[in-house]
């Protein structure tokens, strides 16, 4: 995409009301607009991140099994009624309203109640299970304080998954299924090697639930961590008798600040028998249905993305999630050379499918990498007299900080076109 | 997509307060599920085919210069006050509820009042201009009744696009574009030829705006239409006036049942001015920017699509928004030899980027026929006793009704694989 073209313009400065320091360099760089405290347009470039997070999340939730589906904002009082979760008391996040038709209805701030209902429509028999079915939704939460930009939002985008299985034993092999793609969702996202697996409070089918923390600054969680022995332990399932069961002792674990960036939890056949979902066994008895939720906060992710690599000037993006590949950079000044240099590769580029970022402005070198460290492509491509004078592009790596010389013939290759 | 792995089923009966064709037939087939009247979610199937339809929408929408961004549900009150929008008397179809923190907001059903706000931190040059932007989002109208299905949804999925420019005459020249586009993507929907360019209402700025109205028993609307022509007019505007006009008489015209599939507008300056919105032209003058919008109902159009080609048996997809290319449908009976073959053919198509729904499951071959006559993918592949002694597998092309019979070795190319 030419830069001349795109409508947003980065900014000195966030609006004074934003605190979050993801969200101050989102809107300074053009990703997002904030429409109100904790309520989030995606502008251009942060429409395709946060499409990248989630197509990352979808693939791997395809390779266990997962199906795509999409539930809907507006929800039943009903059915919540019947798990005791309509009741502003239980549930402090409800944003409510009336059908003209008459009726209150919710808006969704999750949504097992609602899945677990309309699978009665396609459970009947043990042959139906198990079922695996995820959805990325915008979920709706009242949160009465809305201070961490796009890492808590009153309106945000959730990976929710949702298991459905014959049996405990299936619903264990699922649950450490998904414990793997998580962990391969996070290597991708460039915070593999932050996030770390979590106990914390269980329901009542299971002592402990699993939460994946990324140490973060920026983080409103408190973990307890043992890098050595790869344990990490929720603060508030910290007592004697966890540290008992995981054989270990208090002065062995670090405290650290981290986000929440998934959580994994085991309903049992709870929920199921609230709502009435069973199957038929082989003997053709009623069984209630094992249910267990998987979430992945995509926005959050993208948040804490920025969170931990952005600085006052700006951010880098990890590869994988880049709003583009290359962030390519004419300095022509008067040199129509150079201009159509630049021109030439672009067209190049863009015809063997890298992405990239071209910025074709008429603006001066200063300007223009002030707008690419905001910005945070990793892979910056300048052009220049004196770039050509050396042979050829200069290729900066943001990352790894490396900087190389690329011929014109080399070029499609070195950053991988087809 | 093996069918075994599906989790769907197709169901004989629809709820019996589904009143309308499109959703019966929906709900029928397993794509959409029905969380109340006006709402539903959207299965793997339709999930598979509101994306297609998307997919389209967005290629012709960028090939027109306009830039995806992604609007929030939350709105704020203040906004629409500005401009006289928020009273439940002029827009009756307004979701409200109120913040936690303090305060009430609505909930989007449309999205010209914050975007044109948005707009006025990236506008202030004539430099700036033209902008085009759209966006798929989620819109919750209050319908007093919803009786027409995916149609008319209290909750539906909406292409909204907003254009921003100099005058009215880069208005004019966007908005024929859009007109352009908008008869692509009807071309491509398969509906092209039954959809015609509607003089309806216009606004303080023009007589007419312009719907796209789809010929369709089940519509809302009645336009009067002249086929040799190509003019067809709203109900609202059939009026002496218009006729005088359009040159033309009352019995030119006859009178169909259509539904709108779209609409464009053209606000002028009216939207500007009360928001504010200016830029400042070559002479340092602060000049109010031109505004358009342009609608299409993604979901809307998908029951649409139902509508027309769907009967008590089922339906038959456009090729472009089917939700797999081929219907791969394995009769082999206790034939381990069949079975063989059926699993090899789906393997290479899907390897060679067909998208096959392969029925792999044990059932008796009525039943699958009648399942795929619901699921409506429009190509058939039959690998049976019978059409391997005939020399390969049975293709009925479900749309033409022609059927071959064609030898495993052409299948990929037949098929269009790569």
């Amino acid at each position: 995409m030419r830069q001349s073209q795109l409508f947003t313009k980065t900014r000195k400065h966030a609006p004074s009301d934003e605190v979050a320091k993801n969200a101050q360099i989102l809107i300074r760089a053009g990703f997002i607009h904030k429409e109100m405290a904790g309520v989030y347009a995606y502008l251009p470039l942060g429409l395709r991140v946060q499409n990248k997070i989630k197509q990352i999340v979808r693939e791997e939730m395809d390779s266990i099994g997962g199906q795509e589906l999409l539930m809907t904002a507006l929800q039943r009082k009903e059915l919540w009624e019947k798990t005791k979760r309509w009741d502003d008391n239980v549930v402090d996040v409800w944003f409510k309203t009336n059908l003209k038709a008459g009726g209150e209805v919710g808006l969704g701030w999750s949504h097992e109640e609602p899945i677990a209902e309309m699978m009665k429509n396609y459970v009947s028999s043990f042959r139906d299970l198990p079922i695996f079915v995820y959805q990325f939704q915008t979920k709706l939460r009242n949160e009465l304080r809305a201070k961490s930009g796009i890492m808590r939002g009153r309106e945000f985008v959730m990976k929710d998954m949702y298991s459905f299985c014959l049996n405990e034993e299936d619903h264990t092999r699922f649950y450490n299924e998904t414990i793997e793609a998580y962990k391969r969702v996070y290597t991708r996202l460039g915070i593999g090697e932050d996030t770390f697996v979590t106990f914390a409070s269980g329901g009542a089918f299971t002592q402990f639930s699993h939460e994946f923390q990324t140490i973060a600054e920026a983080g409103e969680d408190k973990i307890y961590l043992n890098r050595e022995k790869g344990i990490a332990i929720n603060e508030e399932v910290l007592n004697e008798d966890t540290l008992k069961q995981l054989n270990i002792t208090r002065d062995d674990l670090e405290e650290v600040n981290t986000a929440e960036v998934g959580n994994i939890f085991n309903f049992g056949t709870q929920k199921s028998e609230d709502l009435g979902l069973y199957y038929k066994n082989e003997k053709g008895e009623q069984i209630p249905v094992w249910m267990g939720s998987y979430g992945i906060g995509i926005t959050r992710v993208m948040g804490l993305l920025v969170e931990k690599s952005g600085s006052e000037k700006g951010m880098v993006w990890p590869k994988e999630v880049a709003p583009f590949s290359v962030h390519l950079i004419s300095l022509s000044g008067n040199n129509e050379e150079i201009k159509k240099e630049a021109e030439h590769v672009y067209l190049q580029l863009v015809e063997r499918g890298v992405e990239v970022l071209f910025d074709d402005r008429e603006l001066r070198a200063g300007e223009k990498f002030a707008d690419a460290d905001l910005i945070g492509i990793p892979i910056r491509l300048v052009v220049s007299e004196k770039s050509m004078a050396e042979g050829g592009f200069e290729v900066v790596d943001r990352i790894s900080g490396r900087t190389e010389i690329v011929p014109e013939s080399g070029l499609v290759e070195f950053l991988g076109g087809n």
